[in-house]
């Protein structure tokens, strides 16, 4: 399905563009993406990249994207990650790369010219609005308690969101809202379109976190009355817990594509730094416990990265992929932010310090273990699949 | 050699004292000491401290300290740690703790009236010039390179330092400072004492660090021809290195008391989370990843806990205790870490943010794996000992 | 309540001993008990410490023990576990040692001169009967199955048990039995003693474990009809659990003792093999990932022994220790196994061979992390006490 | 070069025979395979795995094998490696298996008619005669001490090896010796190709170690003037280490494939045991700290095979993969490690027991973390290079 492409070249063209053009603007305000322009760095940024033919490797092609598969833009990713910056300027940033799979895999014509064309050109923002405060949507997405109630003509949706990434000023928001069913039952979700301009949404306050490299925050919104109309339904009604699997496989190993550029960056720099300082009569590299720590980290990324690769034949290859994704989203949260970590440890005071990138990107990568499901519910389900397989085969 | 203390009731009041005092403080703004006042905040919180006789538990009696050892301060410091600011509200921050130690031992009769006493009063603050940059002093503290040259009546003190914590709008510095010797030899140093308003004295920047709750932040100085008169130099010429090794046992310890009682702050925030969010049926608390995280941060509190006393009770003994002292400080590093880290994931979304002290907390405690001998190093010495130890007796 | 002992002068002569008597016979057959002699071994060996003043230092001293109290028994316990057979040797080892604090506690006294005495004296062997095959009471005991059904005179008791240590040989048991409720309640247990040679007991077979140095081994086991007479009911009707408690804490607190004796000389060797050993231009010793090896091992050994401390003072003052004895079990299981592999991987090659005492170190403490409560039940409960601690106290 | 398999075909082949020809062996005699049979066990394994067309399947196809590459052994040998004698009964053990790729590689036609054929058809054992006593070759192989004099017509060997697997009972031998140069410089080895029966080579005893199920043993042997024909020189004079490069990487890998199918089937083996036990109101394998376990397992055996399939793609596209498979190995024997262990821990007392295979399993899987290059040593060689590769690029 997907085009011939000369990904070495992608990649090459990526990891050259992102040093010269994105790299110093992200060392310099800390990949601090506010303090760095915002909307305004996006913009330019992005047209640097549309200049070199590098934005959306991961867009439908009719709509102007590359149409990479899983497998050819993880190194694409990868490369770009090694700025905090680099998926914003190749538009390939969470969740507006994941809101373009979903659109692609269910929007319907109508849907994919209004909303799904302009997220891949780079014109529009958007904001995957599920999760909400206690006791609603978390980690356990069945407690949704935004509802959506049919009115003539469309659908009026109310309720609480937060921790919705990139909402204050995205352009629209996919809202999952419940057209059926009570809290803490699996039927009954519905995806919704609706247009930042559409009356009765708000985006309450930017909820602080440790990062700072997401453009338009991790906010809390209020839905009050919204009118969606029909033609804005996203796929079926009670449809939107399927589609949200959907979206969710690739979500997660675009993210671990995108972490495995920082902590690669991570450990370059830790490594360049044990490489030349000296320390006890030679350098910080040669003595054991920074081998161990260097080695470590090699092969952290090293399985990092073959796990992310089954995966993703597994999802170019058309299945769901739903074990596969979920190891290698856990094990790579956990190990990217362990050589992250190990990268501080060896460059001393440097590491904790604005001097050099690590301590930025131990900061940026720390949530990866918990949003897209944390790493305790990763492993729930990862053990009650094993359980299921075992229990209903024989003895051995 | 201590005075007869009712050690439970000082804890008791150390702990209220924080929580309603100091605490508020810390919360409002996220542990960030220079936007909740600077300076300003220290001379209110340690007023308040003096008024209800809290203040500088440590010092020497003589000075208007309570003259509490190391193990009766263990509690105490804890308490004070809860906050972040506590430990300066008490005045037991480092660097000022570990100098109060250090003059009290080395420092002659004059010195202690003009140098320790307005520190234990909390009329005074000071710095610790150590730490140079690459390829001075750091983590192999003979590569000394600052130097101190004889002149008539005193000394000249030339070099740079960095890494100084609490440098800014310190009253005075301890330096340390080569007077005999090459950088990679061990002998030849000497501790000298300059007030800050000494003509030469230059603090040239703050490092930015992850860390926002020291006063007076992490600085790179300048000594230019710093003139420091005889009666100024602390202790012996050419002592420094020994003396030095005074200070850091107890400062070692310490630093391990005021983050036990941070790591035990996220702790008891993150159960109080898990017992409180409903989850998959019951509460988050009952969910058995949640409680081996739970557990495994009483272990690592309860284990910390029991090397820390085994090293003060050998520090009270008057034993230099290097080895306990190293092993508690290694092990509680990285233990601490790890308490503060689970008490992040157990909190989900809210333990990246703002919304909890959590993050803060682990963005504090990060560096102490690094500062006072990074981790490394200690096990690099406990190994020396151990086969030095093994290799010196028979087999068995 | 203890007696004033040189407790310095105990060790010594414990670790002389040990060494000179014990050690040979346990390296010249690899940890096999049976193989080395078994029940004549025992009594040989346990001759030559009886003579030595050595024999029983936990037993009371009306029976002929040295009475000593917990944290005194510490480094006496850690001297004779340097060899597998050192507690046989000294008549502390499990289950005995256990048995005879519960005796202690519970026996009357014609109990006491019966059971309790010739247990001290080395004269008798006893068994714990409790554990039995699913469904019955393993880590969760309400489940108890064995019952006891009051007949005139004394009660009949019929069960199967399992994994019953030193049950073969044994010259009495003690057998718990359910005597009112159900299986999955908590109330209902009774001890009750019974000689070996009383009808109806069957030692069916030795289930084969990894561990060799066990005397008597680890048994399967039936009662048929058992009668036990009513003087030989331990303690009160339905006070089995009760009692259990009693004698649990310190049991776990003994083992730990005698595991950190083998665990210490595990590591011992294993620095001695490093520091011996030319590699890569210098002693393997001196190899900064051996370093950091046995740095692990010596910062693990010392917070398992910190650990034990303090929980030893804690039942020496006459506490339950529930909580610290639950802590200090679990991360002394845990911490000694992993001194005990490191060991194994420095001494490469030797280290899975029977040319060093390793390998046969390793294959012993193994099962450590499952009996007495396998690590995953004491976190359990670790966890479910600092929830209630937290849960009942209010927020800060 | 390799033939067009149905793979699939030939691995449910090869577990079906495993299981109902090797296993009920395997479980009856505890994985002890002297006490199975020993050779003649093989001989009768090995004939009915030829009957069924199963064996060699990575052997030469002129030679009888099947002719797999290194990724389609992989599942093959995976399944093989579910029983301990599962590899001997397919003739693809160590050592023979990686001599086969060996002598595929170096041998002359005589050499392969003589040596390599009888290999492939299960006719004759071997054995790979590289390690010696220290200060001999070990971790570091250039220590390499036994020697080859060139005499009239042939070569006279004279030295010491010991853990050379599989020598008693072998076949025949290649023999590592210096040929030129000095122990502890690299170049000067050669391999030799020795009858058992030639005059002057003793097996002097078995080292006896943890493991059981290796046909032939660890054994220490004596090379004392053995003449070795020109002929039987292996490949050219003072060209052994880069022939021990060509036999390292594909070795290393087929380790793994067989231990991944032993840590699989003792991970299978704790998740039905799991299943099917009642605890604390439900099954064991429903509570929180078990499905953690089994999910690490999952993890850790999904990452394993990742990484071992591209080490293995590397291979089959003719790179020499020293990285990959270095990388591999060393995950893989943490891992593989990690697993068994934890599979024994969610046994409870049966895990420790022979009432299951995995205490077995556990006891042979732990020196594959030593042999093959110790990690640490592997830690070493993949720091260097990461070191090397950034020392020599520019900063970024």
């Amino acid at each position: 399905m997907q085009a011939d492409h000369d990904i070495a070249a992608i990649v090459a063209a990526t990891t050259a563009f992102v040093r010269r053009e994105v790299l110093p603007v992200d060392d310099e305000h800390d990949g601090d993406i506010e303090a760095a322009g915002g909307e305004t760095l996006r913009e330019r940024l992005q047209s640097a990249a549309r200049a070199e033919g590098l934005l959306s490797p991961h867009g439908p092609v009719d709509c102007g994207g590359l149409g990479l598969g899983m497998a050819d833009r993880a190194p694409v990713f990868e490369a770009a990650g090694w700025s905090l910056f680099g998926p914003v300027a190749l538009n390939i940033n969470a969740p507006d790369e994941g809101n373009v799979h979903l659109l692609d895999n269910v929007a319907s014509d109508p849907q994919r010219a209004r909303y799904l064309a302009p997220l891949v050109s780079g014109q529009a923002r958007s904001a995957f609005a599920m999760t909400e405060p206690a006791p609603g949507a978390g980690a356990d997405p069945t407690m949704l308690t935004t509802t959506a109630a049919k009115v003539d003509g469309g659908w009026l949706v109310n309720g609480r969101k937060w921790f919705i990434t990139g909402a204050d000023g995205a352009t629209f928001y996919i809202v999952m809202a419940r057209t059926s069913g009570q809290p803490g039952a699996p039927g009954g979700a519905t995806m919704f379109l609706a247009p930042s301009s559409a009356a009765g949404i708000e985006v309450v306050r930017h909820i602080e976190t440790v990062d700072r490299s997401m453009l338009g925050g991790h906010c809390e919104m209020r839905f009050t009355d919204v009118f969606v109309a029909d033609e804005d339904v996203l796929g079926g009604v009670d449809e939107g817990f399927r589609y949200a699997q959907v979206r969710l496989g690739p979500a997660r190993m675009t993210h671990v594509m995108r972490w495995l550029g920082a902590a690669s960056r991570a450990h370059e720099v830790a490594v360049r730094y044990a490489a030349g300082r000296p320390a006890f009569g030679g350098r910080l590299a040669d003595l054991g416990m920074m081998q161990q720590m260097i080695a470590d980290n090699e092969i952290d990324l090293a399985a990092t990265r073959a796990l992310l690769m089954e995966a993703c034949r597994e999802l170019d290859a058309g299945s769901r992929a739903s074990e596969s994704t979920s190891i290698a989203k856990t094990f790579a949260a956990e190990a990217l932010h362990r050589v992250v970590d190990r990268a501080t440890q060896m460059c001393g005071g440097l590491g904790v310090s604005r001097e050099l990138p690590v301590a930025r990107i131990a900061r940026e990568i720390r949530p990866f273990r918990i949003y897209d499901g944390p790493s305790e519910v990763h492993r729930w389900s990862i053990a009650r699949r094993a359980v299921r397989r075992v229990a209903g085969s024989e003895a051995s």
